[in-house]
């Protein structure tokens, strides 16, 4: 299963974490902006092509540190067709470079549609008889809310094309427990319920690594949460946002490790795209600054494990 | 507030339906598809063009009988990026025929994100002091497991740019119970705690039909929550999606609507888009065909009014 491949990368890094590549323009070094909007004005090509140039830095500076990338859809849709241009060379690139790729897309749907979009991101799609592929990726995230049918098309397709996938179950923001935190008349919590349902929806794609392909997103913000949740479902990997920016530090993302010391992967966006800003080096050296942090990042988390 | 707009376009029509636009590729007449694939290959390129010129020809004979269209986003982001292009030509297109513009992509994320959506899809996005647009429509679907957080960039932007939006509550699919239908210790089931919500969210936003501009989505398939959820969100318009192909019928959408007639407006995709599959017009006709159907709908639903 897909997720072997995850476990073994982060093995081999020594390195439960992901960086998130959210490039809003504003945190692209003011260098690569200028140069660009000098050569191709101020618009929607220019702001594709400036993420772009950003990425790909990036990655050239963290390949060999971090095992996954997770860009975010909405920082590329937000800029049209150039920013989803922009994402497409960002995944094959990372790809190119050995990166396990997580497209952050938080998709879901009936059924049929549920399936589309799985043909997106992570199956084939037919036409008339040729396949081809959309934007393909390792894995992607998607929401509960619909139930059963809108989540089967993904984990079909993660069977079928060795993908996973990540369910959000407890998210890392301020407001995620207006819903997930509601207690149902057996007593428990929502985002309880949907760990059972990522438990059942998993049960027959544990890999070799002993994790499902069915993994389930837990905000850093909620130590106490990740703790029931770990419990909860013992065989799903857990991407876990809200470390750095957001305020969860290295001790509050413990509790979503299994015993082993894997189980979670944990991302850092802003932390490690906009390093550069906190850093001592001249910003040409931006992507240096990432790598630090990337690796700063990592011995905390190994210390804590 | 731009749900005023929908609904005069609704009553100058006097017609309370959508026409949904998922193309899948099989939907489209073989006469296209043959068309387009000797000119262009089998490939994401021709898959594209051949889901606008469809679109193309269902809005020139939709345009003046239905007051909204719904593209579904998935059935174009499954194509790539001439699929993007295909729904970027298709909002484009159907915004200068007068048409209401619901783009179906079911968003969500935590706050800085999903203003990034929003600004994708509703509001415009700041390069460098330039504004562009990525891909503007007049509404989109939200997703709300995210709570509050998730959805107030969206509803800033409806006020902002004159938008609207239409948040899941109850959605059409057979599953949409195992999360929708929790039963909380209150008593209330999570559709009515979602209810509570879009009637929050909404407060502030009362346009001049006594319309919010939080609208909610409400299964067809579902009629007796309709009920329900018709009194708790009583100055909320509903998306009802499930109507046709999904086995709702005319009488199970009664219940959405007010006792003036307003406040739902009804999807039809399938139903319209391959309505040349049952009619006894020829193939070539296959846009006239989904106009027939369209008319037939707006008769049934007008009927039963």
């Amino acid at each position: 299963m897909s997720i072997d491949v995850l476990v073994s990368k982060i093995k081999e890094k020594k390195n439960p974490s992901v960086a998130g590549l959210d490039p809003k323009l504003e945190y692209v070094p003011e260098f690569i902006r200028e140069k660009v909007f000098s050569e191709l004005g101020k618009n929607l090509c220019a702001a594709g092509e400036a993420l772009w140039q950003f990425n790909k830095a990036l990655i050239d500076a963290l390949y060999d540190i971090v095992p996954a990338v997770k860009p975010q859809s909405a920082f590329y849709e937000m800029y049209g067709l150039p920013g989803e241009e922009a994402l497409k060379k960002t995944v094959d690139y990372a790809k190119s470079k050995g990166l396990y790729v997580i497209l952050d897309v938080k998709r879901n749907d009936i059924g049929s549609t549920a399936q589309a979009y799985s043909s997106a991101y992570l199956g084939r799609v037919d036409i008339a008889g040729e396949e081809a592929e959309a934007l393909n990726v390792d894995s992607v995230t998607v929401n509960p809310y619909l139930g059963t049918d809108g989540v089967l098309p993904f984990i079909n397709d993660c069977v079928k094309y060795n993908k996973s996938i990540f369910t959000l179950v407890k998210t890392s923001n301020p407001s995620s427990g207006e819903l997930q935190d509601l207690i149902c008349e057996d007593g428990k919590r929502i985002y309880e319920k949907v760990a059972e349902l990522v438990n059942k929806w998993g049960e027959n794609t544990v890999g070799t690594s002993g994790y499902t392909a069915v993994g389930a997103v837990v905000g850093a913000t909620y130590p106490e949460q990740s703790v029931i949740l770990r419990k909860l479902m013992p065989k799903s990997y857990f991407l876990v946002p809200g470390y750095g920016a957001q305020g969860g530090g290295a001790k509050d993302v413990v509790n979503c490790f299994n015993s082993d010391g894997l189980g979670a992967i944990i991302n850092s966006s802003r932390g490690i795209m906009c390093a550069y800003k906190k850093s001592e080096r001249p910003i040409e050296e931006f992507a240096l600054a990432a790598r630090d942090e990337a690796i700063r990042m990592r011995d905390e988390l190994c210390s804590v494990l």
